[in-house]
């Protein structure tokens, strides 16, 4: 029942460590094309891709994402933006006010980065490369965005690093299907046991790899990140930028 | 430069009428397998899909949707909710206190959400499936959530309408790649003459097309969009779900 697309799709892991093979400017277009032709809300296609390459931009990117060497070192850098300022300008040519500050607008175009995003980086795999995505540029998303002009109506919603892989990281283990997935109505109250047996497999996982999370499993790693503040600067960065969440 | 799996992404177009053969449950396992295996930020896999197949059920999501009958009518329909409820069990677990109420929490679940349904899509079209985004759930997110019993810390973003084609529209014409990837920074002053010359693709696209758009372009259908209450309803759905973007 499986295909060379499904398993391509099952083998992807991170990326973080790539060759000096260059991505060509034709592999890149072919890429991007792909990207584009992913679902589009109500055809908004309210996604830009700013492509970084210059070495002091690539290292200021690098800090602003946490320090995160590879957004620097990695043959590409692809910034995913979510862009309503390209459907304010046609507001404008048809004399129309622009009212690109619901919430529901915020999600068309952050949704829209994304679907590209991911048929960008399914095609990018399927030509032998490797990726890392970095939401990390939102530890920064004011540095980020005076670094790209990214003008009012625009946010990076995160970065794409691309390259050859020199690295062969193992596949991480996902939660069971039948936690993921529910008949009809969510109904949590049989995932206890699933969720247990994969915190084992996930120990496993990081034990086996050097340099890994110290046998720490999912459900505790997911406690932690979501007893912590996260990016609290997010909603007034947005604001800044046009996104005021109607 | 190209390959079987590029030409499978830059082949995809909506499907709303599905021949009657069913979705076999290894197919959407397969298709659903593959979807999770897309990346996810911070490892919270923050995504739960719901798979609806009572007729009285779909008969209401179809409504919900604003009256699309192939809500009801394709041989699959899921709803991918984003989902910060199962951290916040792990918060619970670990004696943490959740804290999923950031903007950025929104950000991370419902891009959770995408990635992985845009795996699944690209799983689904490998197979010979095809399918439909129905951000239309959003019409009326209160009552597509009762009716799923979705619990706090969940919403649902889109809906997917899956199957066999029983018709075959031609692939959509997206705008020029100059207009959406851009170098180093945000510039869009040369867009303007790309963009007329697209609005004409666009229109002549409608012109061939049965029931098209009536030869309405580009720019103008998304100045209409963007100039319209855009489902003023959601912020204050999602606020009763505990989106609270702080």
């Amino acid at each position: 029942m499986s295909n060379a697309t499904i398993d391509l799709l099952r083998s992807h892991r991170s990326i973080r460590k790539f060759s000096s093979q260059p991505v060509t400017d034709l592999v890149l277009e072919q890429i991007l094309l792909a990207g584009q032709s992913a679902a589009t809300s109500s055809f908004l296609q309210g996604a830009t891709v700013i492509r970084v390459r210059k070495p002091e931009s690539r290292q200021k990117l690098a800090v602003y994402a946490g320090n995160q060497p590879y957004v620097a070192s990695a043959p590409e850098f692809l910034v995913f933006c979510a862009d309503l300022r390209r459907a304010g300008n046609c507001c404008a040519t048809y004399g129309k006010s622009f009212s690109g500050d619901y919430t529901e607008h915020f999600i068309i175009a952050t949704v829209d980065a994304a679907l590209m995003a991911q048929n960008a980086v399914v095609a990018a795999e399927s030509l032998g490369l490797g990726i890392c995505y970095i939401g990390g540029i939102r530890n920064n998303p004011r540095e980020v965005s005076d670094l790209l002009k990214l003008p009012e109506g625009v946010y990076p919603v995160f970065g794409l690093c691309l390259g050859y892989p020199d690295q062969n990281p193992e596949v991480k283990p996902r939660l069971p299907l039948s936690v993921i997935v529910k008949n009809e109505v969510y109904e949590d109250s049989a995932d206890q046991a699933p969720i247990a047996e994969y915190d084992e497999q996930v120990r496993e996982y990081y034990r086996t790899r050097t340099g890994g999370g110290h046998g720490i499993c999912w459900s505790e790693q997911v406690a932690e990140l979501l007893s912590e503040k996260a990016r609290p600067h997010m909603r007034g960065f947005l604001a800044e930028q046009g996104f005021l969440f109607k």
